[in-house]
């Protein structure tokens, strides 16, 4: 196994590039996620990088991470391009697209998007300002059934597992549990909690806790049962009836809990400790309203979440006069990536794609190994003609460098017969460029 | 929660977006011309979007056109970000790519890289704000064979006849043979001269007359020969002889004869007037050295060009004290697949990647549609289960609405038989997910 040196992240800071050899398994990757997406029938679809700023600011909780245009040459008094910037995620686009195409989508509407993003964030491990999301959607004209909330963590499970990935974690939790439990607690502003117990990752049950006191002032009892209820953690059944026994009741609430055990339950065939209920998960943006997902590694639980998503009932009305409810899961490929590359976990082979070096023996030959290439290049070989008749031995090192695996030593002369080199073995054999096959 | 102001989800003008049924033969052209470039040993790389405008204007020509980044909460006194623009073509950020990792890659890198680019010029036919490019280049150590200066075409048409465009011209010609033809007339500024010539497509053999004259100061017998030199066209070695005909001789100019003879030459086996020498053909950018190639649409004649490149000697110089020479041609994906789909040439089909739609017949027999859904893509079906047990006449619209070829119609009870039902032909057979094959 070749471990990749970690290519400085570009000449700017948060804005990575790979040596080709490292962005061949990106490719290959991005090739396993795209084929996992349509494995189920999600079609592709970009939108451009830009978008008007009214559009970024429609929700406006990252907008001061947004990138803005303006032409190097423009007239200062010129506003137009100010107007416009890149898109900080792709959920945001994908509403608008929707909004904008309505009438010639067919619902439930089922979209991969697998695109860069940019933020315009202090670069830090695991957040960069340039990077690629993987997103899966289903949007629906009236409803997106509860099955979508089981099957897009199913894919994306699927998808990690295909990229072998380290082991780890999809915590789910649901909104209505959250709000529903809050409610039966006479809390009057829920979302106001809800971001509160996002926090208790970064500042502790104390930071939480004094949150919920002094700023929102909730009393001892509310708050001890909303710090119970986050520290609520487990992959049955068992976790509903935890809830329970906090004693909180409310409609929302029995739906909320209905739907996660639905979802635990349409997941129970995953490997155990794959898919955890944890009812401190609560994903910061607004616009969740009910089921909602956080990928984090095992091995690294400082690091930031890998994949998230969750359930929206409203997102495209912020476009149109109409509601429009989905569903969407989000794999930040580049985070993952950077951190396998990171962690020496990347198995870089090839530098090419190339399959087979064909040796140019003599200038007058090259035709020859021209006319070669062409039948292998035929037959679904990628196959490279080398670029000067060279000594044999520097051919053999350009190959060795690229890590060519076969390279194929034409004849010197009309009668002379065809050998493959099989670089990793060193074993040569008499071969025929219309009926060869790679060992 | 709070429902936004409505916002307007206008697209903006310049920076395209398709349907999903577009998007798929876009995507199908992607798929196709990765394949191709890989098919002769070219790696893909990747470069950040943004570089730092040093960078992006270390080759002045088309500064006015990038568009610079600003964080939209950035201190007003802040000019960090102003530093950075999104790239403009991917030749520079190539080089620059090229400079940054010189010590880890093995040369004659070749490279394909097919990434967005982005221009501030204003939208019109052909033009466009955000587009995509396909790159590939060649670039050498010492030097780069002119093997790659055939091999390039070669490669671009194949990709070409794989996306069945229609009838396009590569219009190829050689900057030696300017540069050496302008010296044997004893004209003191060549590339004054080359820009001149290049605008003829535009302003006319009159409208370059003038230039010639007035500006730059020739005589008469030198603009005379400059714009004889520029009408010849044609397909095979009789071009040389034309140029010869005029009667100018420079050592310059008979190596540059040879280079454009040679890559006819290498070329002869191709469809006849596909590569066509037009000695008018300059290409307006200062780094190209050698031969140059415009790619043009037969029917579209003002249509701007939809392929383009050139050889060049010093490109990575800009960012490392070392010469590097290279070849490279790009393709404008965004301009052709744009004009395929305004002339109404894009044949769309399915609106998905779905092969096959598996009924849910009840609620009850979800599980099984679910099971029977895993076999189909365990052999490599794409396959949808229908989102609820809705009527049958509805789940049937439904793939007929995306065009999902293949109906699978679970059955109703344990002892059911599988049917698969064909929508194109509307026939029904009796199948079993584990062994079923397409028609």
């Amino acid at each position: 196994m070749n471990r990749p040196q970690v290519v400085k992240p570009g000449s700017i800071s948060g804005f990575p590039e790979w040596l080709p050899e490292v962005r061949m398994v990106e490719l290959h990757w991005l090739d396993v996620i795209r084929q996992t997406f349509e494995r189920y029938g999600f079609a592709s679809v970009e939108t451009p990088s830009v978008e008007a700023l009214d559009t970024l600011q429609a929700k406006s909780e990252t907008s001061q991470e947004v990138y803005t245009l303006r032409r190097l040459q423009a007239d200062p008094d010129d506003a137009s391009d100010a107007r416009l910037g890149l898109h900080f995620d792709l959920t945001v686009p994908f509403a608008r697209y929707v909004a904008a195409h309505l009438n010639d989508l067919v619902f439930p509407f089922k979209r991969y998007q697998i695109q860069r993003a940019w933020r315009g964030e202090r670069p830090q491990e695991g957040r960069f300002r340039e990077f690629t999301q993987c997103d899966i959607d289903v949007i629906g004209a009236d409803q997106v059934p509860l099955h979508f909330d089981a099957e897009l963590p199913r894919i994306v499970h699927e998808t990690m597992t295909a990229l072998d990935l380290p082991k780890w974690t999809l915590y789910v939790n649901n909104r209505k549990i959250l709000q529903g439990f809050y409610q039966g607690l006479d809390i009057a502003d829920p979302v106001a909690v809800i971001q509160a117990a996002d926090k208790l990752d970064k500042i502790g049950p104390d930071g939480v806790r004094r949150i919920l006191t002094d700023k929102i002032g909730l009393d001892q009892r509310q708050v001890g049962a909303v710090l119970n209820l986050a520290a609520i953690r487990g992959t049955g059944a068992q976790v509903v009836e935890e809830v329970l026994a906090l004693g909180v009741k409310s409609e929302l609430l029995t739906e909320g809990l209905d739907e996660l055990a639905f979802v635990l339950e349409s997941l129970s065939d995953l490997p155990e400790d794959i898919i955890v209920a944890d009812l401190s998960i609560a994903r910061g943006l607004d616009y969740y309203t009910g089921t909602v997902y956080e990928g984090k590694f095992d091995g690294w639980p400082t690091y930031p979440s890998i994949c998230s998503g969750g359930r929206y009932e409203n997102l495209v009305g912020s476009f149109v006069n109409r509601s429009l409810p989905g569903i969407g899961m989000s794999i930040g490929l580049t985070r993952i990536f950077a951190k396998m590359v990171g962690e020496g976990l990347i198995d870089t082979g090839r530098r090419c794609p190339t399959d087979i070096l064909v040796i140019v023996p003599s200038d007058d030959r090259r035709a020859d190994a021209l006319a070669t290439a062409a039948i292998l290049r035929d037959r679904g070989f990628n196959t490279e003609v080398y670029h000067q008749a060279d000594k044999l031995a520097k051919q053999l090192r350009y190959a060795s460098r690229k890590c060519i695996p076969f390279v194929w030593l034409s004849p010197f002369d009309d009668d002379g017969g065809h050998e493959v080199k099989d670089m990793a073995t060193g074993t040569q054999i008499t071969s025929d460029p219309h009926t060869w096959q790679r060992p």
